[in-house]
């Protein structure tokens, strides 16, 4: 497939504990499908300054985007900006753009931008910003790397507004269709049609619905007209006139 | 920290893609935890070939114990137990011990054992079996990496029964305090904190409740008495008695 391709990186101690959740990398893959950009990787490191900068250094160079999430609070832990710089070789320090949208932001809410939330105003040089509708502090882009905030709502908002920019490709388009066969029925079936439309990709997703066996069948693919036409081929398969 | 690392690798198209959520890696983090195996990254690669056994590689090398999740059901795609014997650089086969569980399973449940399905017996040479006491389908482990099935309450049983072989570390223990203050209030003692107790990991974790800003900082060590001299300490700080 020609779509560009994209990795996603989550960084921080509190998913590797299993304390929270990871659930950005599910929202990043159903955003980046939706515009064709297709997601090929992604990991999650802890708050360890060499192994975020060794990641972000190796998914820069395997994808055409890398998006990062966690580590650009105020706290001692958070320290993505810096790995970012680091991984990139150049300087960061406070930033006059991204002070005064801080500045703006504790003035109106009336608390102080002491020196821990000014340290969310540190952006790698060259870097531009990424706008925060939720909570001020930005995220930033350097080169491919789109870094952003852990929080979900706040991730989701950065999101929003980084997808915009990028150029994607083809939708990449999916159809389903359920049978309420085992998946090691229709297994060989499966294969064969895989070999025969080499361009799409044929996944199947064993469930129990009121204690039966069935398989939800899903074909993914660029290319609508072959797509449909696998789905044609799929179904009379599936009701044995294959 | 001495205790054992360990790697999540999960291997799926559906994950990329968005159509699936994973939750494998949050289960697995909190049983490693529990047993004082530090869970130190996770990844996700599709069901590609080349890319399952360059992470497998990569991250065998690296830790004590890698886990993987999903691919080796009976279709065309699921294609985990080949990459595995590539990556050790042994052979694959239909083994009798694994291929016996298969006919126990079918003879009762009353399906065939096609070829599809004769698939899920195929096991590295040198492998020892996981038992499924779901589904009976075998995972393996081989070496140092554990390869389990995709389908959630699978992985878990699966978890389950390789977790009491290992050798666990000084169980990860964590103390936990909610503060009615914003994560950038808390910051700076929170780091000055964090630097006089180098040997515990502290983390603040913000939170809007009621509308109303709260921060819950989680301190995790494996020393208990020091864990509890720094929540002695930190109650004090974050009630301004510090």
């Amino acid at each position: 497939m020609s779509n560009p391709t994209a990795a996603m990186l989550v960084i921080g101690d509190e998913i590797l504990s299993g304390r929270t959740r990871d659930s950005n990398t599910h929202h990043l893959a159903g955003e980046l499908t939706g515009r064709g950009i297709r997601l090929a990787e992604a990991r999650v490191v802890p708050d360890v300054h060499d192994r975020i900068v060794a990641a972000v250094n190796d998914l820069r160079a395997a994808y055409d985007h890398v998006f990062t999430s966690g580590g650009i609070g105020p706290t001692h832990d958070d320290i993505t900006a810096d790995a970012i710089a680091a991984a990139f070789g150049v300087p960061i320090d406070v930033r006059a753009d991204a002070r005064a949208i801080l500045e703006a932001h504790y003035q109106r809410t009336g608390l102080e931008l002491n020196a821990a939330r000014l340290r969310m105003a540190r952006i790698p040089d060259g870097a531009a910003l990424i706008d925060n509708p939720v909570s001020s502090a930005p995220g930033f882009t350097l080169g491919n790397v789109h870094v952003m905030a852990g929080v979900p709502a706040i991730f989701q908002s950065m999101v929003a507004s980084v997808l915009p920019m990028l150029t994607g490709g083809a939708p990449l388009l999916s159809q389903m269709i359920d049978v309420d066969r085992g998946e090691g029925e229709i297994a060989g079936p499966l294969g064969d049609m895989a070999a025969r439309f080499p361009e799409l990709s044929f996944g199947s997703y064993p469930y129990i619905r009121n204690g039966a066996h069935g398989t939800q069948l899903v074909v993914r693919g660029t290319d609508a007209a072959r797509l449909d036409e696998a789905m044609v081929a799929l179904s009379r398969l599936v009701s044995g006139q294959g």
